[in-house]
């Protein structure tokens, strides 16, 4: 159950939800729960028919419900009547979580912050405990940075961005507006490259920065390098889940979908839209192309054009490779027939 | 070698070590080494007949053998003989160990800590440098918050539990008691789901928690993201390595091993008692058994029954698994016979 | 751009470059950049022709180029003619890091750091806000400790060494000269090891410790977990990426390269100049040879001789894997064929 520091009346909700409202009382929703949790300050939903007990159950003070629910075989309570009440109940969470990050309003700053001399900070933002700002630190209007986040010379944070706790941001790095980066992030730290001198690895020094565009989000404990000489670039609405690597100078298209321990060499391109499941790999110089989906798993090592659908190692067509996967079952009785065709062979 | 802030003298190690001492003089213990490193103050044992050299050469105080060890064949000096001496050797090193833990008495609150007003912190606690409690989160008797921790709003840790340094738990994060969490793991982050509206990826909100029961351990850099509605749930104990990613609404019962690496998707369950080995890849909305065995790197995108063995990708039972294997090394050869045919027949 | 503390002159630039200058006017340099985003202030280097219009645009204050350039067919500016731009470019943001580095003279102690009291500080060190050093903790001269990171007790960091934002130190970890550790790397955490009682697993404890040599550079997110009894070794001069996963009692050769992501198990060796490509997986207990590449994604359960060339899973030899994997396109195919010859047979 969450509870919100705001709060809505049933009429409020009802014009939220896009619903039609049946009330048997009044009161007020400052919570969204699931139909079990749910309390009469509570919001819920239902919408699958296999819940169809919780939601006789529940002590939701106020139900969203399919728009063509019998309401003769129902309880008498307070519902709102929506055609898709997962998506009404969405709204309204939304709703409230947008009113409380427009609440940042007023400078705090915790008195444990360190920040330097040289950082301005605008009129409405957060700064949490323990908070390091470094030389050159610049950040927008209702930046919030939560406890234990470094942030190091010259990097740069848009308006309505969030840094959850303990993440590292290493110099002058660019973050767009409204970018969320879960704990343990860790962005701009240096490329992998290293050059074989006959007796040991010299580095390579990385010079290059990180941009981070408007409304990415990235999870918890991701890492992404810096470019080597130009940019790592993670593009417009990008969305990154938890235990990802990004390279140097990996450029990541806008929209697009990384879920969780997916992994991309340096110097590749991942186009607009497309999305990689789990634990994909991507080798370097890689160019997938727009609105491409990679199952998970799969190891990305040649380029794929739009639109593709691909799986398995090496990623190929997903059609083909789900042939191969099923006679791969056949693959020891076919061996063993393989044997015996043989053996006639050389008699 | 571990040295112990407790020592224990020959008397005792005997007893807790459950053997029959036999000693040329009399000390006492307060670490613990392999053969090599020990010195005169260590406990050390020896089992494994490829190490007798080393054995021989120990400088350990006392060692702990095998009693069917022919005396009269090896030096006369301080042994503990057991009928299992790893055993025996692992009690005492338990032992001491539990002894530095149940020490924590009196209240060690270092002055950086950053507590909020409504904490109330039990007698026996230890709360290291930098850490961070937020508004309503409650501690348990013995607990140990390590240097730079985040403990967010409302979440719980129960009694005698240990958080290492740079741990971050989001608000509402209910922890049991004996929990142990390694440095930079991250428990109760957003999980990862957005709607496409057409134009962008449209965030749902994360408003579920994250419950850890009793006797859990989680490794380093370990990702569990909270629910969407309902809770993210890690049953008790169940031993979870270093960079495991485990998504929202994830359910994983008791006793389970989760090997590094390991990605499990969203909404899953793993049933009590499974073993999942390295790298392996959940799909979201799998229910894997009770007692199943997953081989390294597999990835499972099927329900998998209670007791199964699998393995490969996607996961299959075990022997099949290997049968295909061993095929496909074959499979060139079949390749060029199977081209052959082809060609004969077209005549 | 990567904006350095220190510049040089054009003379200097030429002699570091070991090349021959070519100037039109004198000036002083203090950054090194692409050519895209070079400024009079700026060294750039232009080697490969597809970047040739880049070059013609550059408004760098002096550019690095082939010694066999046609000089007659390029505007007039300055330049060093080199054998090989890329590398004499190198030599130049080398030169200028290294003086940042050296720099470090004084002892800077930020005064949000908690030292405590048994800790000798070297005269030249840098220790940022929030570090923590607990007792016993022993520093080479010239370290550097980033904000917010955690030296546990009896830990050592020897001379030159630098670890970035966010680190955590485990207790008695001995860390090398002039290694280099990235935000968020976790160093001796508890290796992963329980024994079964029948009721639950029991913590086999992890009292070895980690031993990094000189030289090693460890990426952002990566876990290094410390021995049972022994140590977990990294040697001289090895490269670890983002994200690794190194175990309990892995020995990993010298001038070794793991890429990120890499998984490896309990008890392995990694033999001198091996190269790990990302993700693999290594099981435990396994000895992989020197000068050893591992191709992306493989899994390794056997033994590898030295120089061997692997991939795939079980990691195989790569021209065989080739073979197998071109073979399986056709797999589809040759089942049909299969059966229709099965049928062929029946009758």
């Amino acid at each position: 159950m969450k509870i919100f520091k705001n709060s809505i009346n049933f009429a409020q909700a009802e014009r939220i939800a896009q619903g039609k409202l049946i009330k048997v009382n009044d009161s007020i929703i400052n919570s969204a729960a699931s139909l079990e949790q749910a309390d009469n300050s509570s919001i819920a939903f239902f919408q699958d028919r296999k819940f169809f007990d919780s939601f006789l159950n529940s002590k939701a003070g106020v139900l969203i419900i399919p728009k063509d629910e019998d309401l003769s075989k129902i309880p008498q309570r307070n519902y709102i009547l929506c055609e898709k009440p997962y998506l009404s109940f969405l709204r309204i969470v939304s709703f409230l979580l947008e009113k409380e990050t427009e609440s940042v309003s007023g400078k705090k700053v915790h008195p444990s912050a360190i920040i330097a001399s040289s950082v301005v900070l605008p009129e409405n933002i957060n700064i949490s405990s323990n908070v390091v700002l470094e030389q050159g630190v610049r950040l927008g209007d209702r930046v919030e940075i939560d406890a234990n986040t470094v942030i190091k010379k010259n990097s740069q944070i848009g308006k309505g961005s969030h840094l959850f706790p303990n993440v590292v941001i290493y110099p002058e790095t660019i973050i767009g507006k409204n970018v969320q980066i879960h704990s343990g992030s860790i962005i701009g730290s240096d490329g992998f490259g290293y050059l074989w001198d006959g007796k040991k690895h010299q580095k390579i020094p990385q010079i290059g920065g990180v941009i981070i565009e408007d409304e990415v989000e990235i999870g918890a404990n991701v890492t992404i390098d810096r470019g080597t000489l130009g940019n790592t670039i993670i593009k417009k609405g990008t969305k990154i889940d938890n235990l990802v690597q990004i390279a140097h100078n990996d450029i990541i298209g806008e929209n697009a979908i990384l879920c969780a321990q997916v992994g991309i060499a340096g110097s590749s391109e991942i186009g607009d839209n497309s999305i990689l499941a789990g634990q994909v790999g991507i080798a370097d110089h890689i160019k997938v192309g727009k609105k491409v989906t990679i199952a998970a798993q799969s190891g990305v090592s040649k380029n794929i054009d739009d639109g593709k659908v691909v799986f398995g190692y090496p990623a190929t067509d997903m059609k083909l490779q789900r042939k191969i996967l099923m006679s791969m079952r056949e693959l020891p009785e076919m061996r063993k027939y393989f044997h015996k065709l043989m053996k006639k062979d050389k008699k």
